[in-house]
């Protein structure tokens, strides 16, 4: 594991970090998101798009993406579950999850959608998990 | 955290008490629903409302709100995820979490709303983890 | 529990294995799927039909099932939630919990349903957990 604790406490702290990395995000505390990523860490939340890098490259991504909703006000939840953690040969840990974003628009109109497995690489760096990337496929029909 | 137990065991106690909590609740199990708060528990399951209070408030409180059913009736079950602990002054653990309702009427017509933030105060009496306060908030685009 | 591990321990372990279990199902892995059940387990997917039995049983039941996406190509992820454990008389444990299922058509189109609880039986086999028998209880309305 990432040290020397159990897999058991391993998997609980990493659904505790999911959950305060995506109320973050969700929050719109971009900034603090950014900051649990890796200073170096890479995130490609659209496939076939190149990823933001660094935790600047990640907040300056996520601004520009978010302008989208600058006239279409929503409320957005990202939900992550069935969780699989594997380790990697240099230490760092392999988390491979499903994701849905359940959008609520005005009249509580709720949408959920995309459909997503998510690809992450975590470290730990004084004592804390980090994203150290993260690649989401959204669900495609081949 | 609440006693001498780690947060691993904390965050797993607390899924597996949501788990029993909810399937009392979506099973119409009122009273052992109520149970699982204090006895001076409070429960706010709907914004802008004055919340239910003592065991036998929110079993009054369910009972007139259930009405809605009597009419349309529906199977609901209750989705909790992306659970935070936060442990507060006085010992007791501020719990913020994701909630979703899934609603089956008659054919198999399935709808997923309200997207909702919960707010709980979970304490431990006599070895056991009760709800002293539930306030759910609705997902609402200001 | 099965054998000498925590309560805390055993329910990310159940947490993990559903994870890896579903991955393999929707994953179309399906031989991998069934040796996730003990050799003579049973899977109840549908209501009111027999159960399928054995892996290859099992294995077979899959293929026929799958045949109706043969022209309606998707792909579907299964969620689970609110997991309840319980101890048996026999050593084995009872595991209910919710269940959606999430299908991806074509365009990216998503539909959540049905609604399920499901109720399985789970025991230890070599030092690895498997699935004795599951029975998938679709949510209808009275």
């Amino acid at each position: 594991m990432i040290g020397t604790e159990s897999l058991t406490d391993l998997y609980v702290e990493v659904q505790h970090f999911y959950a305060r990395q995506m109320h973050l995000l969700d929050g719109g505390a971009f900034e603090e998101y950014a900051a649990t990523f890796t200073e170096d860490g890479e995130f490609t939340h659209t496939p076939q798009q190149p990823p933001a890098r660094t935790r600047a490259g990640i907040v300056a991504e996520l601004n520009r993406f978010h302008q989208r909703f600058a006239d279409d006000p929503v409320v957005r939840r990202h939900w992550f579950n069935m969780l699989k953690l594997d380790p990697l040969d240099d230490g760092a840990i392999a988390a491979t999850y499903y994701a849905l974003v359940v959008t609520t628009r005005p009249g509580r109109n709720v949408t959920i959608a995309p459909s997503c497995v998510v690809h992450d690489v975590l470290v730990r760096e004084h004592g804390a998990l980090l994203t150290r990337s993260r690649k989401v496929d959204h669900d495609l029909v081949p």
